[in-house]
């Protein structure tokens, strides 16, 4: 049994970790940290979870590291990073679901988070936990930085067509997303509140949002060369999900003698997680509510030179935990897939 | 491995049934019928079900009953009745998840049902498959009788207070329960379009719902005196779960001999989908999304003499093919919870 | 015009009140406070109403209170006690939205809003604003406490059977209620978080809410004599909403002699805002949203002995900020109806 | 008094027709009806218009054209084709809600409905009634095409970009859309159940909308040359709104010489129901629930060359009924806004 904590454990991505690992064969959950509800017990605050742990939150002080295989931060950014050269040394490894070491280039972190990076020694060490592009990395590595939300959703859907050179125009992409509502955390907040958000629909963020750099970087190093997109994200009146909408310019040199849809049902062949929707199909929401899985469509309409890709994936377990429960699964040579295979709830 | 069939799978319960048959190690589902939708794959009906079948609908004349060793009916009234002597000679079990086999008294069925009853010679084998009430009947029935929606909480709500001899009044019960719009079935309606339901709730049939007599037998035959019961169902703005609020006016004499905390506790305590919320503690809906458990809580407010009990189902786990599934475990000798561990979807 | 000031505005009785007096022809809004938020333009943070103000809210230190007619108090308990009397001083009157003056009884106030009262002696001038039952009262009242929004519910779904002297037991009455989430108010809290409330339903303050000394008192002025209730709210995923289901148990003697239907239409007759729904019908949450507009059903199912009456009503419409304009119009010999003719928004 | 009728009115663009111009002070609804629903009073289908009509819903063969002054037609396409002649050489005025008459292009309409035009020779006297581009046509015209839903957000939102020559490139302009239900009618439909659309979203029609053709037909129209449009409709878990977000090309040129706030503010100053909202804030569906308003932002992240427009608009009212009032006003020489005043319902 792989032994393993949780610090941060009252937010959404930590709910869907005690969900997930609750129904993992080979894991068993040690420790779980909160400050602000230390002592309490994880099932009075998760009553879905009765009858599945009998942990009571702990300082994060009081968890001995060492004592881990593996160790979760579900922390706001910048509380991994003072923490994780501690818990390395220890020799425990570390999926690290915040943004602290998603971005490579330290400077432009600090530019879009606003604040000094704590351990940017580091961050050349972490690997970008996304299974798609990088599983052989993932394997071995000590720190595992997890994908956003929205970046894996819209790094997914562009992946089969940035791998082939020349087909689209990297400069005009556009990502029109969609996310439920846990997206934005569990902290209390007027904007988040129900009377606020039903009812309603709205973008947000336009100007520019975090989540921008991390993809463009993983777009480019996708590609080989810049890529320049344009993100606009929107607010669903939904608790769980996020629906990307992708916008690609064909070149015309290379429109014509592309099959898109065979293209991307080879490209996903062998993926567990992906899910390539049958020719004329459209993702939903709903149609995975609670799983790991993403589904991706692809279409041309009208045989004019935009693609459209609509990808859907629920954006606290493709889009969180359930891909750091994927990567640990890698890490500890177990089958990627297991604790995983819930079917999607719907209705 | 068990052989099923599902018969009449297109709608919410049967879709409930894909989902959970596909989670249970025991079970090979063979077939699943349905006449308007024969010839086209289950997983275009149903995406959230990709990767987990490959079974394509058909007619139900096109199926081996003699091949099965159960077959799941997730019909409307009325449909079970003119098949079932057949499945039941050819050895086969049966679990009718529709109301056909519910009422023991015919000509109640007929009134409440509106249509004469099809098969009343097997009415009287047919076992009522509430597990906390029927277990050991459950174990050898060849047809099993699943209880409705609303009845199961009901009856679990009230079954420790019935059971304790004199506690309160059996004339003046009320049941106020809400469901979500699941419940109403999957066929297209005006009444429960989004447009119509989303912003409502409202109580209907109140003037006398269907499952009242269901309720009232089973309430008497748990009582051993006749139970009078006034219930009103409402439609919630949600598509899983019932919540039932019990309102209850103890009787004098008995009222302060009772700790009704305990006596919950105690009457649930072995029970693997029946949880007594601690003390203090109300349910929510989503704390059983998706899930076969049923959680309660009973209070005493302000020490009057009217008892109220809360009670949370997912309307077609619990309610309907969790319960179906429950039953089938019981029958084959299986582990009552195989197959239906998962967690609640909370958020 | 009337010169109107309110305080507390930016709460959803607030920002209900901005809504309904933009549309009234005799009321000119010349000051709203809010301490948090003075200096911020009211459309800043309550988009729906621009082009209909051009206010910025102030410090209610900043407010001349002599120089309005009326003040509206849309503030939380305890606040309205400490200013009332300053205003009442400068000749203004009051109509308090909060709970400040609703319970006659001060120590009963004091020990379910867990304070003492700031302003003991002007309880017994205050007018309690129902129009339905004391609307001669309110013409001449300098203060009006607005009713609660679950007890305007609860005690018109109950008025005409309480007039009706030996209709029914008065010790075992239900109120089963669910409103939506503007209910708890625009503060921000994890409990009312979109990702906490959708997709559920909850009983909650089971043990005791604050309206339910203020129903008894309101219900046991109609009997003339003491009345029990027995009062359980629930929380909707809906943002605006009150649904109330009363049980009421007849008793015997009377129960046969009685026509309810017509018992409820003649009471209602004149009531500019109770609609008494045609029998067989039920009444929905939507058919009221944004109306000031309460309906109401009666049946006695089965011909029983229980009565079961359903009521609907917009919580911050007739259940608040609509039944201030209501007693706003009466205090200064309007029609009543006026500003609040706009129909319901359905779907 | 104007006397108006309606036919088709038990749809959603009937029902919202009916609660405008309840609110009408200069419009008296004569007659409206319905094959289906004839004889049956319009309150019972519609509730929350008890009180304000005393309507029954009549055969539309019963309905005397030449007693009114306008028809409003409320149906499916292809039906007011059939009647259209008759009540206009009647000389009553028409207003149609439906399709009919949109598309000037004859071939291109039958293309896209799939049927042939039934009265091709009224096609070219249609106004299209969009009065931000056409009002002073819309005056005296007898028959006004109504926009579409979508075409009328998409239209508004890129009108000040296609009237300034040279700024954008007119072959690359995404619209990604999302509607609420209501927009998908009220027929009984599998599709738009509550229990299928909540908790849900998703992209249909990415091949190609009927909207589509409108809409290129109308921005063609504006810019003065061909416009190509990829346009992508998806539906939102809310009844009504529909929020569209325009990605746009700028041409580099052009780009870096125009202040684009100024120039939408400057566009739109004396439209009564178009709202540009000051730089930095996002237009919310919620904002524009129930009212004619369309609220508009616009944005160039980073400074670069895309340009992100917002558009929100009741998809019944300022995107159907609501704009078909409009068009009334303006053809009785009303004030536009009358009976169009009241203020969107938030929350």
């Amino acid at each position: 049994m792989i032994k393993a904590a949780i610090i941060g454990g009252t937010g959404y991505t930590g709910a869907e970790l005690l969900r997930l690992l609750a129904q993992h064969p080979q894991v068993e959950l040690v420790a779980i940290s909160s400050r602000a509800e230390a002592g309490r017990s994880v099932t009075e605050l998760f009553p879905n979870l009765r009858g599945h742990y009998d942990l009571v939150f702990e300082d994060p002080k009081d968890i001995d590291f060492a004592e881990m295989d593996v160790v979760f931060f579900a922390t706001p950014h910048g509380v991994a990073q003072a923490t994780v050269p501690d818990v390395l040394s220890s020799g425990t490894r570390i999926i690290d679901l915040s943004a602290d070491f998603r971005i490579r280039d330290q400077a432009l972190w600090e530019q879009w988070y606003g604040q000094p990076h704590q351990c940017p020694e580091l961050i050349s060490d972490a690997v970008y936990g996304l299974p798609e592009v990088n599983r052989a990395e993932i394997k071995d590595a000590q720190l595992i930085a997890c994908p956003g939300c929205y970046p894996t959703s819209v790094q997914l859907g562009l992946l089969p067509l940035l791998k082939h050179e020349g087909a689209v125009n990297l400069n005009t992409i556009v990502a029109s997303a969609a996310s439920g509502v846990t997206g934005a955390g569990r902290q209390a907040s007027v904007g988040t509140l129900f009377s606020e958000v039903s009812d309603s629909f709205h973008a947000y963020k336009v100007e520019g949002h975090r989540h921008l750099p991390e993809i463009e970087q993983g777009l480019t190093d996708l590609a080989g060369e810049p890529v320049e997109l344009t993100f606009v994200p929107h607010l669903l009146p939904v608790n769980r999900g996020i629906h990307t909408t992708l916008y690609v310019d064909l070149l015309k040199d290379a429109a014509d003698d592309v099959d898109y849809q065979t293209l991307f049902e080879a490209y996903f062949e062998d993926e567990p997680f992906v899910d390539v929707l049958p020719s004329g199909q459209l993702p939903t929401l709903r149609s995975v509510r609670g799983s790991n899985m993403c589904r991706i469509a692809v279409q041309r309409p009208l045989n004019r030179n935009k693609l459209v890709i609509a990808v859907v994936e629920d954006n606290i377990t493709k889009g969180a935990s359930g891909q750091a429960v994927q990567n640990m699964n890698i890490m500890f040579d177990l089958d990627e897939t297991m604790g995983l295979e819930s079917v999607a709830l719907a209705p």
